[in-house]
């Protein structure tokens, strides 16, 4: 999975009937420095992640192993919302802190 | 998925069988700034989508999930035509305003 | 699926059995100006591709999608012969003008 | 499958329901100089890792081929602490004399 | 799949239980000069590859399609040994020649 954030949606109203009801989420990944510089990235919502959360994303096949998701035209998904990351023993993203 | 903006077309008569009747649209990823500046990939278009127009793709097994792909050699879909792109609180791109 | 000009051919004895009769050819990409100036690949040929051909090819699962490939270690297929491509309005590859 | 280094944790609370129990970690990507200078992912732990080790990560649906991540959205896991890497006749990792 | 030269091995006494019994190798991509410049990943062996033999490996779900490696956790696989290979007309490996 990759560290990402939450930057904005997509709408589509024509689209692949198995989309029906998806929320779609705009994710930038994280890079090194836990900056949002990264790929931009469309991904299903299946944890009802809001606008600037830091999040984790599964792709691939993988994306598709959800509820919401499965046997769908999916090849990403966001399935946890993160609440702390520690990195070479610092906390360098906390969701209460950094907010 | 990937946003990519169609900007063509790939015909071909000598195939495998199972890609008879599929359309083969030519899409360049958008980069950070929304620019069609990206990566040019092949794929198969499930929403009729025409030339110009802003996409959502899927890639790997995901882009078999669709009637149109199931079973097939197909590794990029076309699976959405994007309305509006939202990101950090700007309509980036919306398809009445922008075509 | 990507892009791709037959280069060149990729010849073993000693491999998995399931490879036994699969010819191997070398791809090298193209990229956005249409040159073969990308990765090169190695892909089995469905089509009965020849040098210096512009090629479609898969990649992943969908590779094991053709007759040829079915259930082997084959990760990268060549399912089409490129006619033409048409690229912002000009078509910038047709076989025939090219060849 | 690539080298790694475990970096650091990823703690979440509001994830899907498939993910309860497993625990996740920060690994870099080496490079081919054997500093983890690399990529930064986040992979399930299937072999109980410590801080620091290096790890050897399969990605893909490869990643739901353990007990712990079958049919779960996981793309990435960590199967194997690695003892020794040996490179062009050299032991350029070993776990004891390096710890 | 992709060319990559055998530069080293991996070994591993803590692992995930499929993975008993897997020799494990560092493979280095080849690039489009046929010089072992590109990413290490680490393959195991369905072919017994040697030393500084130049192979063909197989990624993603497909790397698991050898009696090997069937339903185990590994994502990149080595099926064949080459012995040559033949670009823009010339051969630019050959291993009775190059060995």
């Amino acid at each position: 999975m990759l560290l990402g954030k939450v930057v904005g949606t997509v709408v589509s109203t024509k689209k692949e009937p198995e989309l029906e009801g998806l929320r779609m989420l705009l994710v930038r990944e994280l890079d090194a420095a836990w900056q949002a510089t990264g790929k931009v990235i469309v991904a299903v919502d299946a944890v009802n992640a809001g606008d600037g959360e830091i999040v984790l994303f599964a792709a691939g096949s993988s994306a598709r192993q959800t509820l919401a998701t499965k046997d769908r035209p999916v090849d990403h998904v966001i399935m946890a919302i993160v609440d702390t990351v520690t990195a070479n023993g610092a906390v360098v993203y906390d969701k209460q802190r950094d907010a």
